[in-house]
């Protein structure tokens, strides 16, 4: 297939300030240059909505280079290679990559070997590809990496886990309960409780919309104290665990997606009982931990496949899109993993 | 010995609220039993002030049993056994216990065998009694364990300490040094640093009361990022540290001493750095390992003897003193460890 000469590209506008505005990003049709010589023509097939894409819209620095107003958006995709030009990638090819948020890349295929977020892919074929960037996906290994190697769960543990019907906490919940623990969600309405009990079969939901004592509602639920708080929100959510905390307890600090973006941050006041409880805080990135991707992703096909884990992304179809799905993420209005899909096979 | 009939007993009185009035003990005698079968009777030499004598007059419940309006003070103590009717313990002994702020106390035998928190001391005949509740005392095993246990220090690990000139403080710092580290302090006002600088030789010291931007003061002192942070104080202190740790640092979550006691508590802003710094904060409390305390205490008398630990008490003579003396520690007015120490060698 011949190089298209323009890509569409999703461009930064202006960063987020209190919350999304809706035009933070705008659309525009770039040049796409020719292949040269080791380059590689990716067509964009799904774009990753994560809270990373929240916090590189921020105006602070916080991890990997910062974007600057006129750039690219960065994201998570997952892409088919149309044209190659490198001899380890292949036309038919899929890549999963940190890319730009656009329906073509031209990029260099060293560039994917040495990257340690690019890797090919090789879905299942009984596996719906969309499944690689929802419960297969960063997701997923964040949740496991978070439960297993930072919160050393193991069965009958008391796991209460933030956004718990979000992207990262609804893996957390469904490998939670593979590890055998009790696990309890916390999320913002009724719907989204039904879904933690009814699908995923949770041992106990709280809807932190309706009720004005959180930290009494989770006493009231888990009475023996939380042993591991799997933590996708921070914020006043946090400061109300934190009292519910059992001695010697864990918080896996995922995410903070509250406060992104926030311009008056939430202080935290229960901290002190970090070290009155002996509590554990620690943070973790998934790209420390890219490594261990291809082992932590074949048990997953495994569990996948024997239906153990459940494919609950939220689609949303067309690249001229990914704005509003944007919206949606910002106010917490999916249920699951979002992603942006981008139709025509070819 | 005979028994006195009465002993003088520190009486809680009403509890602080933000901050000690100088009222919340009153002096009182009070009968002292006669020894039963199995009973000794402790004279207090020495009585340890410690964050812990905040906490407990705190009317929030944290950890131990609460203490009650009416109820004696509680606190670490070093006392000379001067009767006994149990056969573990002889006239002479001296006992490292968690007992009542009083001249003459009235124990079981058995009580202080089955106490993790007491034992027998055997003072070494070249280090003065008073090292025992100070540099080889409870806030020394804590800085030990802090650093070792939690923090696991190394050479050449840039160590910040916050409350660097106070009792645990003054100890992680030259625990810190004797494990080869790069040391630095924070601490309030020009003499504890040059406390801390001229006396302690740390690598670099800062007045947080002598500036107005605490985080950049600590981004030029410690360009490269602090990887461990020893922190007694939190509050306001430990949100201006976070933004200056190093990718994959680790808090040592000793105190909150800045919070203990203060009704409105400081709200921490920066808290989700703990996730994309992927720092550890990690809480303990010294109760969790008495056990290993003679192993520790027989390191540190070495150490001492050689000179690597400075004895930097500030004693303050006679029981009447207690509440002047909590007033001090309140206020972090003691530079190093604070003590009362009672006269009277029989």
């Amino acid at each position: 297939m011949p190089t298209p000469q323009q890509a569409q590209v999703w461009v930064i506008d202006h960063y987020l300030e209190d919350g999304l505005d809706g035009s933070e990003l705008r659309l525009e049709r770039r040049p796409l240059p020719e292949l040269s010589e080791g380059d590689v023509l990716i067509k964009t097939r799904l774009l990753s909505l994560d809270a990373s894409n929240l916090l590189w819209l921020s105006p602070k620095k916080d991890y990997l280079e910062q974007l600057q107003i006129g750039d690219p958006m960065r994201g998570q995709i997952i892409g088919r290679i149309e044209a190659s030009r490198h001899p380890d990638w292949a036309e038919g090819d899929h890549v999963f990559s940190l890319q730009t948020w656009a329906d073509y890349v031209v990029c260099s295929g060293d560039a994917l070997n040495n990257d340690a977020i690019s890797f090919k892919l090789s879905p299942h074929p009984e596996i719906p590809l969309d499944a690689y960037v929802g419960t297969l996906g960063v997701t997923g290994w964040s949740a496991y990496v978070g439960l297993h190697h930072i919160g050393k769960i193991g069965s009958g543990k008391r796991v209460l886990i933030s956004g718990a019907a979000g992207a990262t906490g609804i893996m957390a919940a469904q490998i939670a309960k593979a590890a055998g623990a009790k696990v309890y969600g916390l999320a913002g309405g009724e719907k989204k409780c039904q879904l933690l009990m009814d699908k995923l079969k949770l041992d106990g939901a709280i809807d932190y919309k309706a009720t004005t004592d959180l930290k009494g509602e989770i006493e009231r639920v888990i009475p023996d104290g939380v042993e591991i708080f799997f933590d996708n929100v921070g914020g006043e959510i946090l400061d109300a665990v934190l009292p519910t905390m059992s001695i010697g307890g864990c918080i896996v600090a995922s995410g903070s997606v509250s406060q992104y973006g926030k311009g008056e941050q939430y202080g935290i006041k229960n901290l002190p009982l970090v070290t009155t409880r002996r509590l554990r805080m620690e943070g973790f990135l998934i790209l420390d931990y890219l490594d261990q991707v291809p082992t932590i992703l074949q048990e997953m096909e495994t569990w996948f496949l024997e239906g153990k884990l459940i494919n609950q992304n939220q689609l949303i179809h067309g690249l001229e899109k990914a704005q509003s799905a944007l919206s949606i993420l910002a106010t917490g209005g999916n249920t699951g993993k979002l992603a942006v899909y981008i139709d025509g096979d070819s």
